[in-house]
């Protein structure tokens, strides 16, 4: 049967490339990068160059750069050392980031005396920014957290902007960049950034592994403690093979970013143009249908279906071997519906199943023709 | 030049099968575990199927086993939850534990109304059974944290015994067992411990997975916030070739282990045989000299070295092609000197160098042969 992967918001293919550079590193390096044997010391510079490398795509110094498991265990980091160590008091996010920081700040808020803002998105997810200015006068010693590229609809939000309001007002800025960093470029030279989070599988590296941005001399301590690692900021042997996929798959994203996301845009673009010509009572959440303020890897779609057939609806595209996702990304298909779109879309609206689709250069205008074709038979019968 | 790895304690080189089978799940496997549909459910499989395999090992439940980005974070689970979420006051271990139990327990202690208790220790670094005891008896909301091989000196802890002494007081137990999993055999039906911490990279795995055991209605919460992953108990998307990679190391080393066993500790002995023969001015510390109350992976011994060659041994060691370490696994080779040694050797003792070496089944009687000569070599100068 045709299997056709539309679910790169929830995590993507692994390159060819990165695969062999992790398989190498496997067989090669398996010092231990605290050693100072010369098993180890080749660890070690593997990890060490790739750092620079990473610091050098974002225009900031190698030891700003920390590793970790992933997004999330990024995202933890940042929000419990803000609170715990530099005397945080108000969280300052929006109720559609990913679970990573709503349900992080919720459980700072439970074990400190920290209280979390939320500030106002419009019917589309828009951040309205005068609310946040009358958020952040009335602050003080507030982090903001607000993700760069939505995971479920793509929004986009100024970051600099938001940067820069955050600086004037005297708050520390985190952004969750989980789902950009890889598709877009940041230049922190120009954003007033404290923190941004990354993980290497969104941008066809390996699960497990991504890394922390942390501004010099911020103050933050460790989520894990033991040994030294990562220069006192997290604990645990390095996962060296993990670190060199992650190195190779950034790398091939930022050397290759103009061709590969002109690439992905491209089937966004035809995939939008033939939803409207074919069908046209097909919504569009968020600004996923708008390019200019969303990414151009996914769209989230409302589909004018009963209620009775929408529950099946996933499951249908899954038999013709559609593979695309409702709920969050890290959650695709989740049974409980989208915290994002219950904070957007109205009881009626969200009656009507919704489904992402996000797209990446293993995709083709051939399998989007496929999905359209399926598209338009579910929802004929 | 011929380049011999003694420093399997450290880590381990990862097994051609294990290689083969992450490469294989890279490649495969790329779905994301909590999506629902073909590809999601097929990385879904493969995790659950090992967690089964993995609680068989140890006669638990699988809901009972949650994987890790390796040792470290396992262990900061266990003590950061059990005293934040169950009430823990007091945590019972030893000044001879692995940082990561350590240092994790001085910062409960700054952060929470918790306090630490050092159970005696002799000058061979086994526990003082009365003092714990005693401990124990007047300990309320207690957890005792003891590793069950030291990664140091090797010395042997009595689990059961420990477990039982802890279940009959009403004290919590957990084992740093990151040295032993995949060496020696648990049997949980017989050995009344709560939690229990593994690495994938001490057993021929990868680096940056691991898992704890986390006995059923424990209370226990996560240190990660964010998705439901693990039922719950660890955020973050699972990095499911590494966990291909700890199933597939643990199975070899259980499958195995008679044989592989056999082989190391044959190693180990005539090393040990070797050295009293033809060096017999060199002295074991801890238990590690003794095969009974040691680990058969690793001995650590004390050279006569004046103190000006002593800073150079290691470095000669690295020149001759001898992998070995000094201070922690996690920080072989360190150049502070070792937290566990500076509480067992006295003062002159201690001006002597000591040296860790541990085995693996891709060590030789060659191999050993070689070393014995570079060490008759270097304490003949
Ligand atoms: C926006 C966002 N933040 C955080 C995460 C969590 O990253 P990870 O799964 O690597 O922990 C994800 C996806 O999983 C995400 O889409
Ligand atoms: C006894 C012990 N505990 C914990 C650890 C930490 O494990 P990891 O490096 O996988 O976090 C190690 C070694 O690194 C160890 O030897």
């Amino acid at each position: 049967m045709k299997q056709v992967y539309f679910d790169n918001a929830a995590t993507t293919q692994v390159k060819d490339e990165v695969i062999e550079a992790m398989t190498n590193s496997l067989k090669d390096n398996y010092g231990n990068a605290s050693s100072t044997h010369s098993f180890g010391r080749s660890s070690k510079s593997l990890i060490e160059n790739i750092r620079k490398d990473i610091a050098s795509y974002f225009n900031v110094s190698a030891g700003e750069i920390v590793f970790t498991s992933g997004g999330t265990e990024a995202d933890n980091l940042v929000l419990r050392s803000a609170v715990r160590d530099l005397g945080i008091e108000q969280i300052i996010t929006s109720k559609i980031e990913h679970h990573a920081i709503l349900h992080t700040a919720e459980q700072l808020e439970n074990e400190y005396d920290v209280s979390i803002s939320y500030v106002n998105i419009d019917a589309n997810g828009l951040i309205d920014f005068n609310h946040l200015e009358q958020l952040l006068k009335n602050s003080n010693k507030a982090l903001v957290s607000l993700m760069h590229v939505n995971n479920e609809i793509g929004n986009l939000l100024d970051i600099k902007k938001t940067a820069t309001l955050c600086k004037e007002h005297g708050a520390l800025f985190h952004s969750d960049t989980v789902q950009s960093v890889g598709h877009y470029k940041l230049d922190l030279q120009e954003i007033p950034i404290d923190f941004f989070a990354a993980s290497a599988h969104k941008f066809h590296g390996p699960k497990g592994v991504g890394f922390c941005f942390i501004r010099k001399n911020s103050g933050l301590k460790p989520l894990i403690f033991g040994g030294e690692q990562e220069r006192g900021f997290r604990a645990g042997t390095e996962s060296v093979h993990n670190i060199v996929g992650l190195g190779a798959s950034l790398k091939l994203s930022y050397t290759n970013l103009k061709e590969e996301s002109t690439y992905v845009k491209g089937l966004k673009t035809y995939f939008i143009s033939k939803i409207s010509n074919e069908l046209p009572e097909v919504a569009f959440n968020g600004c996923s249908g708008d390019l200019k303020q969303s990414t151009y890897t996914l769209v989230n779609m409302r589909l004018p279906v009963s209620e009775e057939k929408s529950a099946m609806l996933l499951f249908q595209l899954d038999l013709k071997g559609i593979a695309c996702s409702k709920g969050s990304a890290c959650q695709s298909g989740a049974t409980s519906s989208s915290h994002v779109l219950s904070q957007i879309l109205s009881t009626e609206e969200l009656k009507k199943p919704s489904v992402r689709f996000s797209f990446s250069i293993y995709n083709t205008k051939d399998d989007i023709d496929y999905l359209v074709e399926v598209l338009k038979e579910l929802l004929s019968n």
